[in-house]
């Protein structure tokens, strides 16, 4: 899609943004809906024929569900800074090389406006909802405020206005942890594995705040992880692990087998950076001027985006926007889990 | 004090503890009461004449407070593995060189065992009470389990009968995150600095769950750190901090320069180990066998140590054990800072 001068003044001479689309665009371009993916997501929401495998929200997109693609045009894009396609610090910069460290700091708002320009190289013209959780919910709403003439309703799952001293603390570990690894090489260590005992330790950080204390201690406990001790061996120190060290060390290993370490950093700092009042006198006065529907789900559990947050959220878009619950015991991954509580809510709210 | 064989089989042929002392001990040895640190506490409790600095629970322990130094002898050891004049990682072996990687895996059942051959040196024959918080209040719990005919008295402010799910789950991140600096250089690091970047993400990781997200909402909340800048520069990373990030920042230099990071896995991982009723019939057996007083604290917005933990802990205790909440916005630190409102019924519940 050309070049683009990022929001805090980097440039990208030539930007590739990858997605996915289902149904058909009528010939207005006004059916569309546009599903924002959370910060390790991808753009495969749901299943179609070109790609059958499950996607993230597989039971909310799809023929005859809440946002039913024989009806409503799709469109899912991987964001920019990512690694499934979109240009992130992984693609080659004009040079050939890898981007790496030299990759431009971006914002939710350089995300939009690549995501704006697919909308005009896709015939577009307005998104009936723009739906996203958590990364992707603070995303939807940057489109909202943006661009309110193009968001006829938006939808903003287990998020956040802007991103709170919580979500930038733990944020900052992760990206210390990155940063720390010595495979690291300052961000320059395309192609090749990587850092990936620092990003195996951010996720396992980031999973501990997207899950409750009591999922992990209803399912864990301080249970040993099979026949490993996780008490000293005789001299020196432990080697074996408690249930839920298992758990965690297989969830980083699965984010490091999927996912650039590059891309982990710029999205996370992208996420640090969100505020929806930024240069427009503030939360409030930004949300204020959104005249379109809104849609707002918390999940109670939830111990990274809190529901306070949630209401705080509806309590500002203008009307009488409630704040749907999702019960769950599991926590923050509540909204990509059990968002099927809530579907049809957001289908009568957005009038999909 | 000699050679120690640890719980899981390791050997210090000559261990060593240091400790502070408040108050005169009686010719039967009975006024004494003893007063254990969290993890990366100290001895020094409180202030007196060697080392008239303020000690971490200076309002609790002196003449005419709580813990009354002109009636009690009153005694802080060191933990074992710690690195406050306590053996640990740091302090030399046999052959002269520091223990390093050598170290034993100690558990909180050891370090019991050191403060009891401390007792006897002293000629202490009986704790009127044994008080601690978080960690301490661990190891008070487990002095009380195996020398019930020794502590006539226990005081466990915002801490566990066993480490949870949680509280493992974010040990792991930390120990990970120490370990992977490459200054650990497998633990045999000493002399130098060694792994103080890995040890700082540790302290922030730890420091964020010390503290509750509202408190850092409501210091913070998003603001940049003074003219810092913390979006990216005009092309590359960001350089700038959050106010947040600047805190935490503060809070792991602090660290790094008083601890050390072999003695802060040491402890972290005997904590994980926390269990008084491991090898006892777990904790209902273990805790239903304590004969002496009992007195349990939580601070209500504590997201470490829950409040619910503490419940659970008062009512497997014989007897009616209630739990004196402590009422901070601060989160788990709120037994250190604001102990105080519960000073009085500790002084009542052990008769001190």
């Amino acid at each position: 899609m050309g070049e683009l001068h990022t929001e805090t003044g980097g440039h990208l001479p030539d930007v590739r943004l990858a997605y996915e689309t289902w149904g058909t665009l009528d010939a207005d371009g006004a059916n569309a809906v546009l599903v924002l993916h959370a910060l390790t997501g991808d753009a495969h929401v749901a299943s179609h024929r070109a790609d059958p495998s499950a996607g993230w929200w597989e039971e909310l997109v799809g023929p005859g569900r809440a946002v039913d693609t024989d009806r409503w045009f799709v469109v899912a894009p991987n964001m920019l800074g990512g690694c499934d396609g979109s240009t992130g610090p992984s693609s080659p910069a004009p040079d050939g090389a890898p981007w790496g460290s030299r990759f431009p700091f971006v914002t939710l708002r350089d995300a939009v406006e690549t995501e704006r320009r697919l909308a005009e190289h896709l015939g577009v013209t307005a998104w009936q909802a723009v739906i996203g959780g958590s990364m992707g919910g603070a995303r939807a709403l940057e489109w909202a405020v943006t661009h309110p003439e193009m968001v006829r309703g938006v939808a903003v799952l287990a998020s956040t206005a802007c991103s709170s001293a919580e979500q930038i603390a733990w944020a900052q570990a992760q990206t210390q942890a990155v940063r720390l690894d010595p495979d690291w090489a300052g961000g320059d260590y395309h192609p090749g594995p990587g850092p990936v005992v620092g990003l195996g330790i951010a996720r396992r950080i980031a999973h501990t705040t997207y899950r409750s204390a009591a999922e992990l201690e209803g399912r864990f406990g301080r249970a040993a992880q099979g026949a490993e001790n996780p008490f000293g061996t005789v001299a020196g120190p432990r080697a074996g692990r408690y249930q839920v060290e298992s758990y965690l060390d297989h969830q980083a290993a699965k984010l490091v087998d999927r996912f650039d370490a590059g891309s982990y950093v710029t999205l996370t700092e992208a996420l640090m950076s969100h505020d929806v009042g930024r240069g427009r006198g503030g939360v409030e006065a930004a949300l204020a001027g959104y005249p379109g529907r809104a849609f707002v789900a918390a999940v109670d559990s939830d111990r990274l985006y809190f529901p306070a947050e949630s209401e705080r959220l509806a309590r500002l878009l203008p009307g009488e926007v409630p704040v749907h619950t999702i019960a769950s015991p599991i926590g923050h991954d509540g909204f990509l889990t059990e968002y099927a509580q809530v579907a049809e809510e957001l289908k009568a709210a957005l009038e999909l």
